[in-house]
């Protein structure tokens, strides 16, 4: 199967201030991605707020984005929910629609606690749409599926055709780097912490990832794969260590996916607020945070409209 | 407002052999409750595979359920999910069709971490079902919601006008007291864990509780209350104990929504599967299982058809 | 073997202001134990901050101790530590010195994850102790020993030849009675979370405990066993629900180990501060819990020197 | 302050067949680990199962290193404990004796929760040996403390004058990372997990570490470090992933503080059983160990006496 290279957008869902989706802005939106160097997107996960969307409107998000992107840049679309029988209905959507491919993070609801159990969910979902790749989306952080990896690629191996890879949101690059080596690179390990792009190039391999800072952080973060395949190592590690920065100021408003939206605002895209139950930004917070990211210099830095 | 006396079932949601939804079996199965002490359902939550269920399918069970249950049966509709639009459409249609009241539980995903985003949630779902009551489910080991109830109960008072109370299934008892003092009785704490309702009656005030065992040990379970009533502690003791037997042997079988939905079949009310990624029990299992059941004296006390 | 009857305090270590110990007060503390109901003390626990205690310590504390004490009045000594010979060191000096009984609870490190280690490491410290009752001091949320209970009894049965039973200080109440009603009785199950005392005794056979806010409500906490004994369970919710009022104002001021410690001075017997890394309490502190104290009017009913 | 360049050794304690420590063994540890490129032991720590010792072992292994080693050659001695007293008295000896630096982790018991808490430990360890640089080993997995490091850097700066730096032993590179740009690395930060020296120094500047795989391990490990140096990207990356396989085997044996120490015996230097509750291999479980190992060609490659 193909192997993603470079770096893949996860977006957020754009909506009008009532909290309705807002479709408009994706074909803006989609064009600055491709302008500041992302490969594609993975839509509808947890930067896309996609367990707060119904099932119409995580489908009607898919088709717009496949109705805004330029041939050869990649829409995978997150079909994970509580509910197989509805990720089963997005999956067969996904792939009607032409996306490139799908994936899924294991239920919130109910926990996972075996692989056996992951395995079957990825299977039936895998199943509804069997000429597109499905990755694994592994953030045991937010849904409490602390599972180790090395032993879900041998229980698909074999088991499910177009289980393609996995989108690693984790901290152990050792679990991360065992999973890339498995049977000489079988699978696609796509890299998921922009945190540490740098350390994971180092171990070897990693040449795709997907990033939720990428979308105001773009531009910086495909730098760094950049000079580090030019072996420019200094510039790689003051990028990383950019784009940290970076990271250290959305930590202080409730991380990417309300910090990171509200940050798309003052780059020029206005994304408006989220959904319940995060708690939007008020304007004193926006405007203590545009305070801290131009400390940085990020406006500089950030991706262009 | 009315507050809860004597048990509430929580049921599991029929289905076919093929997975889909069986609504033929409920009138059956709500009579089986009536006839064996219960006085109304918790339908749609975590036994009933809620978060399992597409929404048309809640809407569905639901109607079902209003359409099954003699006058005075209460039908109390979970309607949470990860989507709170959704919650709010379920929320409003439980109110059209006549239902008795509404609950929800804390969002699996994202996980709650502060009373301010619960209250939120709760807000939004409660708003639009504005003349039932609303209560909170408070199952923390199935969503990761550990918050103090003290402090939930705090921030509504004068904020939710229908929110009636809570439906605690957790372990401190001392919690619970103190939620149930608040205000002298302000708010109606249903009891939510079979295995202890004596001591929860012994602290005082716990008239009202929401079962899950009780779909098949309803007789003895709401024979704690009665018997605690008289004053026959003896009598409550031998069937909390009783009932802590059955539990013991559900917790072999991957606990009451798997072990417990096949033990329906055992007494004469077939339920079907559970839906992935609940992992059903093979014939074997039910087998042994039947044997544990019987080495208790279970089949003799259980709920009869 | 004897079992416990009625409530067994866990003593704060007395110390003096520069920090070290104080076993001077502690014949006072002792007749103020026995005057207030209690049957006898678990010293060098984690109320006592036995961890933060050397070991020439803890034997100066148990000797003490041992002199103090009315002859029927049971001394019970916390031997736990990370260090299994200074364990053994010090169950065989409680022996030497006669007292009634040890115990320990599972080592903070490394952290124990299975009942085989736990087994291990309980009876290398009874077999120092042959002629006392040793008691596992249960309480995972101090340690992450999150084991089954009952395991642990089903595997010391027949192998630990002096194991008496279990401190238990944890809230499951249903898995509290399974260990009480195991070979009918057959170890000691102690009740250890005096907010849940009288939800325990309707449980049926608690007639012990052990206590660590008896220190300063122990007339209280006796009273509700008397009250229940009697049949009066009016009564002994009202005492149950102070007890429960005055945890909830420790709980304000970092619990018992350091609120609860100071209150003792506020009833008259200074038993000095608390070792790092516990952070004491300020002035300020101390007069803010006294005032809370007033307000649900604990020292008319706290215990008396 | 100096900043340790190169790997340090984490020893295992030497123990006879009954239990007791085996010090005559020590100085050819000391000539085997020097042989083999490492710069220096932190002793008494966690893969020398530091808290199982009694003092009076902790300052004889102590002293035994220090009359083992050559000059230059760095003896850290861990002394953390659950007892303050007891680790203020063993930095002292620490001092005493000539070490080279004291370090230690969060207590277990009790679970620091607050930075406030472990600022006030270190503080008065590090004061107690105030000629010697004091480290800070974060290691939470093992004592439950996930608090901030940049925030303990901040609490520390200014307030303990021989804070010298942590021993980092937890997954995130990011928060390594931002500890490591603290004031443009005003403190010295040492790698603590063998299988991400790679990775760790691609990000910059790690350039010491503590290793307890470099027990039998280490020269390879400190072969990561020099093909870097020489811009080696390839080698660096095979003796990574070599360091993996090693560390996947001993995950398999319980790790490196059993499993580790009986691969010691393998490669000739016989270290003796683990403390209870440690449980130590079985024989069956060394020869499918051994096993392993050759299968990766690790006695080709492990160090050598």
């Amino acid at each position: 199967m193909e192997k993603i290279k470079g770096l893949i957008d996860a977006p957020f869902t754009p909506m009008h201030a009532n909290g309705d989706i807002n479709l408009e802005v994706i074909p803006a939106y989609a064009d600055m991605l491709v302008k500041n160097g992302l490969k594609g997107v993975f839509i509808n996960g947890s930067s896309g707020e996609g367990y707060m969307l119904t099932p119409e409107e995580r489908m009607a998000v898919a088709e717009k984005w496949m109705a805004s992107v330029p041939e050869g840049f990649k829409v995978i679309v997150h079909v994970g929910s509580c509910c197989l029988r509805e990720s089963v209905a997005l999956a067969a959507h996904a792939e009607k629609i032409g996306a490139w491919g799908i994936g899924s993070m294991a239920p919130p609801f109910p926990k996972i606690g075996r692989i056996e159990e992951l395995v079957k969910y990825c299977e039936e979902i895998a199943a509804a749409a069997p000429s597109l790749p499905f990755y694994y989306y592994h953030i045991p952080a937010f849904n409490g599926a602390f599972l180790p990896m090395i032993e879900l690629l041998k229980a698909v191996d074999g088991r499910i055709p177009n289980f393609a890879g996995i989108k690693y949101t984790f901290e152990s690059l050792y679990e991360y780097n065992q999973c890339r080596l498995y049977k000489d690179g079988k699978f696609d390990m796509l890299h998921g912490q922009d945190e540490t792009i740098l350390p994971s190039l180092a171990q070897g391999g990693a040449q795709g990832g997907i990033g939720g800072t990428t979308n105001y952080n773009g531009r910086e973060l495909t730098g760094i794969i950049e000079a580090w395949e030019k072996g420019d190592i200094e510039t790689a590690r003051e990028k990383q260590n950019f784009s940290q920065a970076v990271i250290n100021v959305i930590c202080n408003y409730r991380g990417n996916i309300v910090g990171g939206k509200r940050i798309m605002k003052l780059i020029g895209l206005d994304l408006g607020p989220n959904r319940t139950p995060f708690r939007n930004m008020t304007d004193e917070e926006e405007a203590s945070m545009k305070q801290e990211l131009e400390a940085i210099g990020f406006f500089e830095r950030c991706n262009k409209l």
